[in-house]
């Protein structure tokens, strides 16, 4: 007997069922939306996350040598290869790009509840905007998929920062303090005491005080965006504050304003951001952690040798990750259940003419099974009942010999006859009341 | 700039779009049979392959040892997998077990036309039925699909055979001979010349001249099963061809005996099959190659330390594989292009009204993309001509004064105004010619 790998998740048919509804629901929105779907593999050279991340991104990466003698990495996130994907057909596509796909990614990360090595994101992203327009379309695409996903309105928010800001306001303090360590700092603030947040902010380059000073900073731009103009006078800052602002307005068009709260702290742990970021929350505080996250990220594509293109976007964890487990304690996730239209039972030499039944059923789209197994009448009755059928046709050699089959509907045990010839007929879903 | 790794492949919007709708079509077919699709690791225990399949297996895996020293290998086949899964909840489970799935697997192996180091597949298996009547819904489940695809009734064919059968033919000559290795060689022998196939035969312990008449005996199976009873004696032999019949009998009964023809020389790679086996061929020459196989894997469960279970299954190639290298020959390959219902274009200060048009027309469940780049009337329909809009709305400022929409019939070039308040209003679908 072999052992799955620890971080690493079998999906049974019960916990897929409901986990199949939870990703064709973000994909429909996301198509509804124009992102187009793409497929991309799931090894690439591990420089691609090297390059940008620097060497100690390694020790969370299943890389290894392949038998070429290519560095390789089990790809930990998308938005590297759809950098690549877009810079290699760059003068091809025409702009904006919107794409989604869902799969699965690796990290070599401590296993804990609801962290998995192996997790799965539907990430939608647009490339070729850097107008608010485009923020806001990501942020509608995930309150319409959450909304869809059947989470009550007042049960989510996207605590939405803006990295020049963050950046603008610590560069007031101190032009040379290391922005990117003090954002990753302020990533921290929310999961670390307020004493390490301030340790970490002074490793960044910050005093103390200024520490202080620029968290009270973010708490106060937090109530009010032009308060914190009049404090700072920078024209970066001013320029980030009126994006931030743009953003939310046109969210507001876009009819997703009231799940947007200006939360300055919201800095997102990744180096590539650059604009607006944002983080899913649940208000009721039944997942502490972040849902998902997103932003924008105009200079990666540059940075991989394209032309300068714009980009935002977001990656809703799907399957096994913090989603289905606040739609599980929201009490909206799918069932998990298999389900099945008719269970076409054989008593004796009846096969050919189930068999023609089931693949009638078949055609007008409904999910049928029969027996494969040369089982009892007992035996693929507690079948069907495991698989959920809805309606069990019993063909026996009796019936048979009177033209008739018996439709049995299971959740009553109510039972008719049908003639043969008639089932189904012209019927696309016949059911026991249709003879009853 | 970053090199996609040799062997594999990146998917873009247009290759993507037909080749979802090559896996929706396969996986709608599966659930009609009642298969639950399950969801599997990407990486395994490398044991699992080598322990089945020999050392030389590993030649052909990406396999490496991660960072808490564990030997891992990016899954070759889902088989193993599956099998594991079996085992690790047999009690639990309801027989027959019937599970699909659709994933990548990876292959070390040399890049050819169609062949790549990492491709997709469906795989469909039923466990825990013996019956010939499993055996027949694999390969209806196969015509199905491939029907549904829409390729004609007569241009492909399934090549079915028997493991037993060439075993008992095997050992008939010679108790001694080793039936794996002769096997494989049978299984190449359509791709060596006849030589190199009598050679390998022989490397497997039959001599040249008993190797010649087992080749003829397969030779005269094809032609008439009985006959091979009459020529040779041997009780497991009779109850392997009474399998075989018995397979085609159901499979006459399922609607996809028409599809059938037995050939013996047709044997498959793999060790672990066991009963009957079957190979899917283009009837039209126009894909030498086998489209895709599957068969009995009767003894594997028990060999990963499960209760004896019989099993059956197939794994059509999906997105890079033979079988839509053949749907393109077969010139029923779905269009390579993205499709889109409305583009929402805004001239002016209208973003509040074309937003609102395009929530309404998404929540109709319509594709719809709106301007996000601020752009002007020509760059945005340019761009949704390249997106293939069906209908452009135009949301101007000057239409708005007389509280008017253009609605544009891309096409033709039709256009026609609406009372903004009526669209979408009611319609689903409002189309040039509901306002003409």
């Amino acid at each position: 007997m072999y052992d799955r790998l620890k971080g690493f998740k079998d999906f049974y048919p019960d916990e897929m069922a409901a986990r199949r509804e939870v990703v064709d629901t973000t994909e429909e929105v996301a198509r509804r939306y124009g992102f187009r779907e793409i497929a991309t593999p799931a090894l690439e050279d591990v420089g691609m996350y090297v390059d940008k991340s620097g060497e100690g991104i390694v020790d969370e990466l299943y890389n290894f040598t392949d038998k070429g003698g290519r560095e390789v990495a089990l790809t930990p996130e998308l938005t590297p290869t759809v950098a690549r994907m877009v810079v290699a057909k760059q003068q091809a596509l025409s702009k904006p790009i919107k794409w989604f796909s869902t799969r699965p990614f690796w990290r070599y990360e401590q296993v804990q509840q609801g962290r998995f090595r192996e997790f799965y994101q539907t990430n939608v992203d647009i490339f070729g905007s850097a107008e608010p327009e485009a923020d806001a379309e990501i942020l509608a695409f995930a309150a319409d998929t959450l909304s869809e996903l059947g989470l009550p309105a007042s049960e989510f928010e996207f605590r939405v920062s803006h990295r020049d800001i963050l950046g603008e306001l610590l560069r007031s303090f101190d032009e040379d303090v290391d922005v990117q360590e003090a954002i990753r700092a302020v990533d921290k603030s929310e999961k670390v005491d307020r004493a390490e947040y301030l340790g970490l902010l002074a490793d960044a380059g910050l005093s103390i005080e200024d520490a202080e000073a620029f968290d009270d900073l973010l708490a106060a731009g937090n109530e009010d965006l032009d308060a914190l103009l009049a404090e700072v006078d920078r024209p970066t800052l001013t320029d980030a504050v009126e994006n931030l602002q743009a953003v939310l307005s046109a969210a507001e068009d876009f009819g997703v304003r009231e799940h947007c709260r200006v939360s300055l702290r919201t800095a997102r742990g990744l180096d590539y951001y650059t604009g607006v970021v944002f983080e899913c929350f649940d208000t009721e505080d039944r997942v502490s952690r972040a849902i998902f996250g997103g932003g924008r990220y105009d200079d990666l594509i540059e940075s991989f040798g394209g032309q300068p293109t714009p980009a935002v976007g977001v990656a809703p964890g799907v399957m096994n990750s913090t989603l289905p487990l606040l739609l599980q304690e929201a009490g909206v996730f799918p069932e998990e259940a298999v389900s099945t239209d008719y269970y076409v039972l054989t008593v004796g030499d009846t096969r050919e003419v189930a068999a023609r039944i089931a693949r009638e059923l078949r055609a007008a789209g409904n999910v049928v099974e029969t027996d494969v197994s040369d089982r009892s009448f007992g035996a693929q009755m507690g079948y069907a009942d495991s698989i959920n059928a809805e309606t069990v046709v019993i063909v026996g050699e009796q019936d048979l010999a009177n033209d008739e089959v018996t439709v049995k509907e299971m959740e009553s045990g109510d039972q008719t006859t049908a003639p043969v010839g008639e089932f189904p007929g012209d019927r696309e879903q016949p059911r026991y009341e249709d003879f009853a």
